[in-house]
């Protein structure tokens, strides 16, 4: 089959790579429609990614049709859309029982496309272990686009308000207006936000921001402006979707009494530098974590059937699975006011 | 001054009636400049009212200026403009200062123009209690309207909604749209529900409700439709705000398994059939009760400033209080798509 | 095999009945070492049962070794222990996924030993449905007799509290001494009640509720000593384990100011008379409902492991299967200070 | 009036000082019965205090007689015995009437004894701002020393459990066995833990906390035990009550994935080297901050009038106020056993 497979630093190469097959009875094999780029991709197209491994598919959003199914598989049937949770989990640990696929205790826990472990879905096929539990049948009335939406993004975005304990009439700001700090934005109205700060160096991005009711704001200008627009009490819950080091200070640092900062931005600093004297002094709740996507679907379906939350919205680009490597280039750059860039195969 | 008084069954006069003074000094007075006729003083006009009192001031919705403080008042300053809590607490015991002034511990707690032992605001002036934690300096940012609807019915619409656990993803279901259901209507969407529906006989009520982006339903249809709709599964959080026990009753049937029904209409009846089979079979949580309406200001005030609720919208007639008998009328009648009856002073 | 089979009111027989199979690739089959009898199993010996069939197995309750297991099965093994959870249900749905087993949207849902449907566990085999999901291996450090209470009496008791709310410092009342009445004495303890008062009936099992630190109380004295003990704020969270209508209102009229009430006894009435004025006027919150046993078990088995709780101790008495009838009858003549009666096999 | 006053590093001198006197109409004036040596003082006897000044009096932890009222008080009455607040706040913004103490908006928020802004209560005398919201009558059923470990240690130990988001069933681990740290192991199991791990330096206090029910843990060999006891599955809720960068790193690390970290110590560290990545692959949740204890009064007197915490327990030291530069030596040593230091007036 074709897939998108890193082959070093700024190499993510069309390629020819086996066809997956059920090696578990538990797996299911699904034929990719679509699969998205997602920002954490660019940790690894930058060549700072989370292996050693080269020559694996990358990719962990999709949405496509299954075409076949182990012996071990009941709800998952041939023939059927469905949409895949880019987090894995075994589906019978208390964890993942207990909807925390990624405290998963069996160290299958992970991701599609960070190394050979795992392969990518930005590929003709795609196998997806404990196909029961890590997808689900496209639920009536979702488009692929929204669908697509949800195998990552938008529930990394929900994930991130959720743990930063917006809830109503609290203040929230969000750092980082990439795809999923603009669903931030979005999802922390649904929550009960009264209002919304959203803070990006990209204009355009803020642009987009303001048109779903936030005050953007450039992160220069931000802490001053939030300090008076809230009278010096500043933010309740920060929602940091960069994942830098000066992001996650700004963000630290815009918290107010008692607030809460949650990043879902991928930051692996090993010596962040942390201002405990700031953080006690005013009562912080600091998380940080990423999300098991699957387990907040129950909620999202829902939200996006009826219209509350609009995730097919931040797709900027579109182009086929042959044109990955320009697709990457043009993500990278941030070309073309690109947020969400989808692969169709 | 004048005043509007209960007589009887029927007969709310405008009145002369004693002006109030300062009888402790954590009181204040205040000249009324609106007040609203809530849905629960029908019950007093119609006889059915809290006490066998006759000649009392009635009204427990009112903004206006203060005029006059006790020597323990602090916070509250002669000349500014305040709105005054419903519900009234001494503010010093443990539930008051929790947020549960409906459970005062010092039986001082209560509601204005139920009796005379507290007169009511449908009048030129009025005593309110412990006024620095009754009454609140009009917020930045409010209208006088908006802050009419602060003092009763906008909080307890949203303490109807909280107690029905409403959250995000829910299915709702609003019985009775007077201004507390149509305003449950609207903050439950600020709670986060997917999908709300609305249920009146009145087809100019629901065409509101449809305004604001509920499913509207006629009583005798709901159950069917709902049941329809929801595939059989039916209500997660049910909000009963009319009161009679048909409405009640008709609440606990359009619950689902492990659905909450939150009651916030006026219901006194003592030996209410309540079928516990099909509570037990379906895990039901019922809630009754009233609001603490004060302690519900710091979440709706930002709510209403920001533009997320919009209370004022349920103001459908304005008359001066030399004319609340009329006003009264006409909203026994529900003439004139009567919702939100103000009085001016 | 031999079995205990429903034959008629106060006809429950030791007889012959055809061993178990695997019927659906996801089965497994049990052979019962111990068989426990619960107060609702005296329902359906009392002919007020939940079926019309007779000449069913019955019993909800039984740990054992398992002795065949579907091909869609997992995690159970043959040869191992397991512990059976009364709750039955799909292991697939939301509601199961997300702890709720008694809102299965499969229509499965249910329990043993109450009609041919699922036939019961008083019996030397028997066959468990989803068996990955409706029974777990033998929790290490767990004695049979643990195991055994927590295939229904002691989860149920720990969903009570859960559902009356109880927290630190709460002041608890328990309505029912049985087994889980007493457990849920226990277990309010560990969720941090202040005080725990517990009402029966029986001197004895006061007795039992008294060592355990409850102040224990005869109903009809309670309401008096229990507004005198609390100054008249009397109970934050009211547990009602017996399911007689007077136990149910005496629960009622217990809570004060914000109470909760949780029945977990069986009360099958449908027209219960409800004095709603009064629940207006305290802000009642009411729960009733049966629990998803299984789902409380990662909790449980900690708890009882490290020796928090110990619902062994509630086991009075121990007899053969095969003298179930006379089990049956010290059980309904509460005979012998009778409280848990298990079942060998 | 006499009274212990910081002077300089390591000397805290028992001197003359101004009686304080009513200076607003909230103040209530206590004279001093029993104070208490907290762990925080040692930080201004060691010369790293909170602010430059000298010559102020230190201690904020007191029980005594109130003997002056300001004209504004209400509650508080000459002649009562109080227990007072370490945490002062004005009692009329939202975050104080919510809660929340510490983030008092009125910027008067603080405690006694760190400085010249508010004179300590090591002394004969203290003045009590907002009497009535930063003092309480001593509770019935309460004895002095319960009420004085209510006035900062224990409030502040139960503020850290909860932090830590203990709750039924939780693995818990305690860094740092002071009073704070020995209250919180107790505190632990009233929030429901399964088990708690407790760990120091000082073999003394591990002796106590395992007294109390614990697994006491030298810090050296913590993380192994730890680690082999939960199975590699590490530690729910750890709550810190050091302070040292050692001890809070150390906490982080104990903490599984998912798990909260709840730091009560007081670390004043800017750029404290936070292991992101680390944090990032667990899911951290880290709490830190300063306790409004008075807030928390609902909750721990029943629970310790019930017997249910056991504060008084702590106090290992008893002196007269005269010899106050002596119990700061033995605190500041760690001599024989000590742990509570109690003043006498």
């Amino acid at each position: 089959m074709k897939a998108l497979c890193y082959e070093g630093p700024r190499a993510i190469r069309y390629s020819d790579f086996p066809e997956p097959a059920i090696r578990d009875e538990r797996d299911i094999i699904v034929r990719v429609e679509q699969a998205g780029i997602c920002g954490s991709d660019l940790h690894i197209y930058n060549g700072q990614g989370f292996s050693p491994d080269t020559g694996f598919c990358v990719g962990h959003e999709a949405v496509g049709e299954v075409v076949a199914v182990g012996r071990g598989v009941y709800r998952r049937k041939v023939g059927e859309k469905v949409m895949i949770s880019a987090a894995v989990g075994c589906g019978e640990c208390v964890p993942c029982l207990g909807g925390h696929v990624t405290r998963c205790e069996t160290g299958r826990v992970g991701c599609y496309g960070l190394s050979h472990q795992l392969e990518g879905c930005q590929a003709e096929f795609v196998r997806v272990p404990a196909g029961d539990f890590n997808a689900t049948t496209l639920p009536d009335g979702l488009s692929l686009d929204q669908a697509l939406m949800l195998t990552d993004n938008l529930a990394t975005a929900y994930y991130g308000c959720r743990n930063a304990e917006i809830s109503s009439a609290k203040t929230v700001a969000v750092v980082g207006l990439g795809p999923i700090g603009l669903m931030a934005v979005e999802a922390a109205f649904v929550l009960g936000a009264s209002r919304v700060f959203a803070i990006d160096l990209v204009p355009e991005r803020r642009a987009i921001a303001a048109s779903l009711g936030a005050h953007a704001l450039d992160p220069a200008t931000a802490p001053a402006e939030i300090e008076e627009a809230t009278h010096g009490r500043m933010i309740d819950s920060v929602v940091e979707a960069a994942g830098a080091d000066a992001t996650v200070a700004l963000s630290i640092s815009l918290a107010g009494a008692g607030g809460t900062v949650s990043v879902v931005g991928v930051n692996q600093t090993r010596d962040f530098h942390f201002n405990m004297a700031a953080a006690f002094m005013k009562n912080l709740t600091f998380r940080i974590g990423t999300c098991s996507v699957q387990c907040h679907w129950p909620e999202l379906v829902p939200l996006v059937r009826e219209g509350r939350l609009h995730p097919e919205r931040m797709i900027s680009h579109r182009l086929p699975l042959a044109e990955g490597e320009q697709a990457y280039r043009i993500f990278a750059g941030r070309q073309d006011g690109a947020l969400k860039m989808v692969l169709t195969v």
